[in-house]
């Protein structure tokens, strides 16, 4: 049998044991992987592009586990009520095989994004940044918020929406949290006086949510909504006058930021700094920009800890998604056997 | 909500319909995608390698649907009774990018190999063909004699498996189907006239179950346990002796018994001859080979299958793989909720 996570188990997940502290050890796991980042078998995500968006399968192994996700782009969704990005992952057992788990992933993505960006923030910002921007307040910004707030400290956000509807949201969800919500009225307004700012828009284009101009020095930028081909959120002088950090510089290439650099262009990779092999900030003043697009080790850390939390809370379900034989050369069998309630709930 | 077949489900079916049946309709969408062969967009598979063995992802679209298959080969499961081959699969909507169906394919992949090579067959092996030779009795085979029984009318098996508990097995699982079952003491002797050789050997190497003086002329040979790099059931000899199709040239050239022939063979793809655009047997006295390794159009035409079942026999299950939200951008409203149980049913 294989273990499941639907939505109904990671919203009952995030309820036991609360929003920040599963954040909190998330993050943990992220650091753990990202840190033995060269024994990672790393490949590009393998895309399926259609006039309306991309399907994307993102495998990855530690030649122990082996994990892949699922994940669509969709921008056009939202206007038949569905959800922009969709998500489901696998983990399986290297040595044999056999899946082992199967978990949603359209919140555990939202999840693992806002654990990776504190995680890189952690290390990047300024120490004592006690104040966040967010700009562009979708599906991801409440999470973003809390994992600020479990890692950094972060208890005052100045936030903007071009859609009041968001901005209300983003407050009602926000209620109870212990964090400060200060609703600006333009992005100038927002990042005024912030330690770190948080893009998060759907900008379907190369769209300019930051100049250059409204950036003092100091500042991290955590920037997660430049994502894929012809899509960016910020100005190209902001990025030549920063130190730029990414996940994995083969795909950030294609679809960060960066892709508005020429390719000789000094970029970080993350773990580097975390394993100390590269400088993070240099100074004070330096600004430093986060430019993340999401990289299959993130998702193999959310899988990891949901396997590792599904031995101690019993919460998941179990789904026959592999047959389990008596003699491995039978697989015929299983339609010869009556079809007794025992038999099925074993085999199936 | 996601329609899900496991392992019980796919039994049940398989019990309701009949295996002849199931295999029949099979091979009749399997002919179908073959035949709008250029409207897929194809790949290799994606394959991550371990010492004990592969884990592949195998994704294919036609611009509306999307699918792929997760599937291992670890040829040493069985010394622990666990399967060499598992397998499951997921029907997308291109559109919307939703993932829509997910069935296992362990069961479902010994189906649509059986239901691929009885199409092959059925164009390639000469008109009136009687007797099939099955070399190798693990877990593919009664799926194999049943899809030739449907497709072409083969009543009489010659078979041979070095592991006499396989062919215990095998004559056990065949009672009640209407084939003559003739157990054969060696390869020889079960190929001895034939019209159609079937090789469906687990041999790790490159093996030689099938040298070329064991061959009459016209005999069609239907080989399917070479399927990976260094892993073939042929003679080279044989090979160069005759007409040889595949589904995939840029696949079966890698993991195909034509690894062993020089690039610029002459190799037919299957689809061509169904489309009637190349030749398939020239005359009675040929020697033809389908090399077959599975190929991801195969898997698409069973999901697909399974996805038109399930709207007419009411008999899959639902799981909440993707969350169903009033409004997208909130997606942090799913931990807002109080988890009434009607609520965590519709959203989960």
């Amino acid at each position: 049998m294989v273990k499941f996570f639907g939505v109904r188990e990671l919203v009952e997940l995030l309820r036991i044991l609360g929003v920040e502290e599963f954040l909190s050890n998330l993050i943990r796991y992220t650091r753990d992987d990202f840190l033995r980042w060269p024994q990672f078998e790393k490949s590009a995500r393998v895309a399926s592009h259609s006039p309306n968006g991309v399907i994307e399968l993102m495998p990855i192994s530690d030649g122990e586990l082996y994990t892949f996700k699922y994940v669509n782009g969709h921008p056009g969704n939202t206007l038949s009520r569905k959800l922009t990005v969709t998500a489901f992952g696998v983990l399986a057992d290297v040595r044999s095989g056999y899946p082992l788990l199967v978990s949603e992933m359209t919140i555990s993505t939202a999840l693992r994004t806002a654990a990776t960006s504190a995680l890189a923030a952690s290390c990047l910002a300024r120490g004592g940044s006690a104040v966040m921007a967010l700009i562009g307040l979708g599906a991801q910004a409440e999470f973003q918020a809390l994992a600020f707030k479990a890692a950094l400290g972060i208890r005052k956000l100045q936030v903007f929406d071009v859609d009041p509807a968001a901005v209300m949201k983003f407050g009602s969800n926000m209620r109870g949290h212990g964090m400060e919500v200060i609703s600006a009225s333009s992005i100038v307004e927002a990042v005024k006086g912030a330690d770190i700012v948080t893009t998060a828009t759907a900008a379907k284009r190369n769209a300019v949510i930051l100049t250059s101009d409204m950036i003092g020095s100091g500042v991290h930028i955590n920037a997660i909504g430049g994502d894929c081909p012809g899509k960016t959120e910020l100005d190209r002088a902001l990025l030549q006058r920063a130190r730029i950090f990414v996940e994995y510089l083969p795909q950030s290439r294609v679809e960060g930021e960066i892709q508005q650099l020429p390719v000789h262009s000094g970029i970080t990779e993350l773990w580097e700094v975390l394993a100390g092999s590269r400088p993070g900030r240099l100074s004070a003043a330096d600004v430093t920009i986060f430019d993340s697009v999401g990289f299959a080790i993130e998702d193999f850390s959310l899988l990891r800890y949901l396997s590792d939390l599904s031995s101690t809370i019993d919460l998941h379900r179990e789904i026959d998604l592999v047959p389990a034989l008596e003699d491995p050369k039978d697989l015929f069998g299983l339609l010869r056997e009556a079809p007794a309630p025992q038999r099925a709930s074993r085999a199936g």
